[in-house]
């Protein structure tokens, strides 16, 4: 299994247990869970695929995907109530989480724009498609929870995503191969989550009356 | 035209009729009661298709199902005045639309899970096609209105997707027709929602604080 | 530069500019803009393409759109102090908006029937991709801004699509041009959009209790 696999499947697992949280503050019954949990996971990357023309989605290729999410939310919600205290004590929530979705979304900001760059797409395209895959799962769960997209509006989140997929591509047009241009732009889009979430970093927003 | 057919322009009729319900509740003009209603009828599929690289989707091919929801919208509109007395009556709410609602869930389960099939999908996936057709209009239908999408949270309803697309794998699988092993997958849906109507049976739900 | 591709981009401004005023009172931060600028203005156009399987989508194939949305956003967040007091004086929200957000529409509507017709639709599918084009953006902004779509209850916008879309299709099955009917049906779209918005004229809903 190559590092950026094992990356990709960590994301994933990860960006699920976002639904599967999400899901039990909604009191979901259990396949409501998974199927936020799936959205969460896949969701990014089935819109890039669709919109790419790369269909079938990498998860009818590789069900690998769902398998995974399938016992994440099984094993999440077996182990809730050993979580509830272990919060308590190590604040899961506000730490543990937002460091694990820094690197989900990393891994998806890059492997969206590899996979841009695979299908011939130029600069631009590839950037976008690097921040539809890192956030597009996020929006979904979102908007099917009925909430504001946090992602729209939270601390440097879109931000990480640009600035990650644009060092990306200014890597891989300087030469450098494949995965030594993924692994920087992954760098830079982990390195300012996690400065985000560390101070607390809020772009000014843009508001009008 | 083919038992399947008749059963998958049902199953639009029944939910472009849902779409068509709540367009009344939210008091959208004329067209946006086709949009809902289009979106709730055939949302699922166009998912599905586009997922699977099923292009141009199912009803740009034969646009039969968009003529079954206008007549659908036009009628129902036509006689609702007729319709409400006769709800106070026999309870069409209540009663005869959740029933309704049952048959399109099964059949669309049906129509996905034989899709993906037909497309060389293994099991899981074949299964999760089957239960995005089934639910994905009236996930949309929901997110449109602004409203959590009751099939995440009520009862039993993506289980019963689940459970009859399972049993239409097991039945392909130990080399059943494809007739056949539909029909018992529609059947099984058909018979978890009906069960979960009439006793009003809930999952426990998950719940995190 | 064909003056189809002029309005096109016009097209595209307009509808970038309507996600860019509603993020602004959501409060966004300059990314979250973006996104929300991006969604409004190809929203329906990708949701058309992905429908058609006219993949990769049309802003992967020219990313110009992509470029001009962008502009759009960094001009009107430079300039937003600019126009407030300027909105106070002519009423830009009330009255210049509409009547851009008008034009845009038509020109969407046209360039989703020809789209359709190019791909060898009928004439229902490609009233319906007309109707998508236009106003999928707006669709997908509302949900992701957490409103109903207005689109769905507005006077009289879905159907002044309907009616461009339709008389477009009538003027090229008689043999007229493909540039003449598209004019027709966008100058008829215009016709009843400015004709709604100047006489405030709403359609009567339809309403279930």
């Amino acid at each position: 299994m190559s590092f950026l696999y094992f990356f990709d499947l960590l994301g994933t697992i990860v960006f699920a247990i976002s639904g599967v949280i999400l899901a039990g503050k909604m009191r979901m019954d259990p396949f409501g869970v998974f199927v936020l949990a799936t959205t969460t996971a896949i969701g990014g990357g089935t819109v890039r695929d669709a919109i790419l023309g790369a269909t079938p989605v990498f998860w009818v290729i590789d069900p690998t995907y769902l398998y995974v999410i399938i016992a994440t939310c099984i094993i999440f919600m077996m182990f809730v109530k050993l979580i509830s205290p272990l919060n308590e004590a190590v604040k899961i929530n506000k730490f543990i989480l937002p460091v694990l979705d820094a690197i989900g979304l990393a891994v998806f900001v890059g492997i969206g724009v590899n996979k841009a760059l695979i299908y011939g797409s130029g600069a631009l395209v590839a950037i976008v498609m690097g921040i539809i895959t890192g956030v597009g799962g996020g929006i979904l769960r979102d908007v099917l929870a009925r909430e504001i997209p946090m992602i729209l509006q939270k601390e440097v989140y879109a931000t990480a995503c640009l600035a990650g997929a644009s060092i990306h591509i200014v890597f891989y047009n300087l030469g450098f191969g494949t995965n030594a241009s993924m692994l920087m732009g992954m760098f830079v889009t982990l390195l300012i989550r996690l400065t985000a979430i560390a101070y607390n970093l809020k772009l000014p927003t843009f508001t009008i009356k």
